[in-house]
């Protein structure tokens, strides 16, 4: 019997995972982790008010979600000052990550980002063909020049910076940004990732300023709101852009309770800022422990801190995996030279002492 | 300022939407539907035990949920007496039909599916570029052997059968089906749309074979298991099938709470099987309703009826209209002679009475 004819690309993709869940690891283990901080999950979680919401909302969950997500993109529009038409909802950013590359990428297109950025962008681009340029991250942030040199020099169709960045925590003032969607190749649109902003200091993002037409800005429920089992991101962007999303996406595939979840998540900015708080305290406690076992945290604008071990990526390799067999979850950057760090979530009281008690025990274990 | 560099094929492609939903029909009439009855939702909704387990998960929502979806897989692969290997878990059949055609389906690719059947496979073929054809209903049914000669005639890839079928309500017994698949070309994969088997008489899907490459079947929690809007579906096949999901599934996608309630659903037959009863009963006093205001009752082998209003596709879209405002949110075929008909989901009991004080005055109004 012959084989399904897939696609000359299809056949052609790796059956690849962006990511190695924490629950595979569990299995292949026998062990559930004592702390969970490698997937920069809020371990904070959500408003009582967001999970109210769900729970009301399974009462209806035979019915099928709202496939305009109205209420949300009408909360949402209001919330950043912008239209509805400027809004798209998605199963998360990657969700909307693979929308946006199935749009604009196929065989024959450039993609720019940087060495070691998301690879679940990377992922995408893959997926649909692309040809992805990479360009090295400048004192462990992303460049916007050097990708911007790179969009030109390849006649990109898609550039990617996540500001801040993930995962070395790095940030752009919202100057250098703004400087660098003036500067984009009118030939390119800009995917900015936003997912981490709300743990940023002001004057991170530029304004939003929805007449580009190729600028598109990634938010998401999964980091701040502490959602990420939900599912729920979105995109600001130009209605040209957003508008097209509707030729592609999955039109009933978003979750009722879900989207009932982010609006009331949305609606309860008190207890965003309150988690803002409590991200920043675990933050400060993780850089304490972090030093106080010889490691140097970096400056950090997201809910994690890189700690640089100090030595080659052997080596952090070989502390994530004594911390994974001492039961805490973390992970770390792929490419060298920001292999050499691990990279930890911020978590709650009980996260950080499992976190400070097995990081001595898994640095003797490897030295 | 330039427009994105879109590729040609989305470019080339409509903003359209394979259905609206009965919120934006709500939004634009200002008036909540009394019943809704349009969507083949399971108006019964989902087992008490799967409400109980997603709320037990939204504690932990804060977490991506697992991206193997290992214990749903598990306990389905028990279920249905196959391997974990053969099945993938996706967005609803939506989901897992858009990653089956982008398997798939390129520019040049033909697909074969029938006149009037699900509008949403045909907008993913339309959205990766294949060519679809088409051939009639044979008495109101889908018609396995015009499906296979057409498969023929244009070389398909992919060759789409709902069973039972939606609009309208039909099946083919286990044996038609099972002959459709042994005459299959090798060349075309089969995918077998199952969405509604659990209302179905026994008798209705022939046994799951998984050594067969190139047939899928797609299941879904959305409609006997009372889940739709959680957004879990799923497909049986051949490893090789299923594996390639792998390289196109947006792995992290799945709602966290939506898996353990799918699970929970899996686990409680008995509240199935009190679904089952309830929708026969619905469907016998739909039957009797129709047939009380001079409509005739098509039979069903699933959650709704479809009733042939005796005239043409413009006297049954008055129908549908007339209902829609009268608060009865109920759908119709899109394709004549099927259009000729309305389609009325199973509804508890003030669901029924407001369709049945609502349809006389309906009828009156456009005679």
């Amino acid at each position: 019997m012959k084989a399904p004819r897939f696609t000359p690309l299809v056949a052609s993709l790796p059956s690849m995972v962006p990511f190695v869940g924490p629950e595979t690891q569990e299995r292949a283990t026998g062990r559930k982790f004592d702390a969970r901080l490698g997937a920069n999950e809020n371990v904070f979680g959500p408003s009582p008010k967001a999970v109210a919401a769900m729970q009301a909302a399974l009462h209806d969950i035979w019915m099928y979600g709202d496939p305009e997500n109205y209420d949300l993109k009408q909360a949402l529009a209001a919330h950043h000052g912008v239209a509805p038409e400027n809004i798209v909802v998605g199963a998360g950013i990657d969700g909307l990550l693979g929308s946006l590359c199935r749009m604009l990428v196929q065989e024959g297109v450039s993609v720019v980002t940087s060495h070691g950025a998301y690879p679940t962008f990377n992922f995408h681009v893959a997926g649909y063909g692309g040809t992805l340029h990479t360009v090295p991250y400048v004192n462990d942030a992303e460049d916007p020049q050097s990708l911007l040199a790179k969009a030109r020099e390849v006649d990109a169709t898609l550039v990617y910076i996540a500001n801040p960045d993930n995962p070395m925590g790095s940030w752009h003032s919202a100057e250098r940004i703004q400087a660098m969607i003036d500067d984009l190749p009118d030939t390119a649109v800009l995917c900015l990732d936003e997912a981490y902003l709300e743990f940023a200091p002001e004057g991170t993002a530029p304004a939003l300023d929805t007449s580009k037409v190729n600028v598109i800005r990634m938010r998401t429920f999964s980091k701040a709101y502490g959602m990420a089992g939900a599912r729920v991101g979105y995109a600001i962007g130009h209605p040209e852009l957003i508008s097209a999303f509707n030729k592609v996406r999955n039109h009933f595939g978003m979750n009722r309770a879900a989207q009932a979840g982010a609006l009331a998540a949305l609606q309860d900015q008190d207890y965003l800022a309150q988690t803002q708080a409590n991200v920043a305290a675990a933050k400060e406690r993780l850089a304490a422990i972090a030093r106080a076992n010889g490691l140097t945290p970096l400056p950090s604008a997201t809910n994690f801190v890189t700690m640089d071990c100090g030595r080659d990526g052997d080596f952090a390799r070989a502390l994530v995996a004594a911390l994974v067999e001492r039961g805490i979850f973390v992970r770390m950057p792929f490419v060298a030279p920001q292999d050499r760090c691990i990279r930890v979530s911020a978590g709650r009281s009980q996260d950080l002492d499992a976190f400070e008690a097995a990081l001595p025990a898994a640095l003797e274990s490897i030295r």
